[in-house]
């Protein structure tokens, strides 16, 4: 199997995480993510979008977008729940992360410690702002809670955590948020866990 | 069962158009997506994102995520295959068009049509042209296929419905798509098929 990645992409090491928790083994391929020019000859015929991560299975079929490939390999196993309502908990959350918490945090983290690129100074603040809110919102729904759905570690913690513990990256300040860091201490202390940098 | 939803919203559409081929019947209570300064007393209980569309269960349980939404309901019936690999699939087109569709296609037409706003020319050229991105990926991907995943209709196909058939409204030529148009019409032959103004 053959994950085509960026070391530094939170979702490619979402990927890792449970690859690494489920102890499935594949080969890492980096690509590069500022010049991108070669990503229609590298990914053209897998996956539609050109991005990272885009899996190869053995067979030779292709699979992208991050939350898709974690509920692949997570389906039937324990990092999945098997009650209808808490599934469709583990996707909200899902979607909701790549739709308010990625598009502000991983690309301001981008911007700043990837691309070194100076953004304009009211498209920072519109993602400071949206990814402030982001971050808001889950130190809201967490408070109480050890996990996100069900009371156990999922894909959505898993996904959430992907960013969430790399926003200080990306300008963030987590200590405001500390019903997150107690969450993500105890992200870190699940069987396998492996830090994005492994 | 009660939808909290905007008439407009294609994310809102798409959850009535599949409980409408499922014959599922449910109450829509229409949220202001001007003014949404109403939300928090409306949503912030239901939905940490204070966005539509918000379900709320019979039994009182809140979900929210179109997709989320979508997959709750779907999973079980003809809409969404049993082959794990196809169940993958239609996860990555669903996130593939909350992350590459929605946030350009959607946000044109919101700015164009709804809201009335004139976005700068540098905000509105980058939506254009990743929103043009998209469909260019979904034309060239559906070209000789009759839907998104495992040549059935499925919630994937509903997903990237919702505002691809209403891209002209964000400023988008589907003209430019013929594969997608024609895809479109098989859409919207499927039994129970509704209309987003319905």
């Amino acid at each position: 199997m053959i994950l085509y990645e960026a070391a530094d992409s939170g979702n490619c090491y979402k990927v890792r995480l449970l690859l690494g928790q489920l102890g499935i083994s594949y080969e890492r391929v980096e690509l590069d993510v500022i010049d991108r020019s070669d990503r229609p000859q590298r990914l053209g015929a897998l996956n539609p979008a050109l991005r990272v991560p885009t899996l190869v299975l053995d067979d030779g079929r292709p699979l992208a977008e991050s939350g898709a490939i974690l509920w692949y390999f997570g389906d039937g196993t324990q990092y999945v729940p098997e009650d209808p309502y808490d599934r469709a908990q583990v996707l909200q959350w899902m979607f909701f992360e790549q739709y308010c918490v990625e598009p502000n945090i991983a690309v301001l983290r981008f911007w700043k410690k990837i691309a070194k690129l100076t953004p304009g100074p009211g498209e920072e603040k519109a993602k400071a702002d949206a990814g402030a809110e982001a971050l808001a919102a889950m130190e809201s729904y967490i408070t109480g809670k050890e996990f996100f759905v069900g009371e156990v570690y999922t894909i959505a913690d898993i996904a959430l955590y992907g960013y969430t513990h790399v926003a200080d990256e990306g300008g963030f300040d987590l200590g405001l948020y500390p019903e997150l860091m107690t969450w993500m201490t105890r992200v870190e202390g699940q069987d396998g866990f492996v830090r994005i940098g492994d």
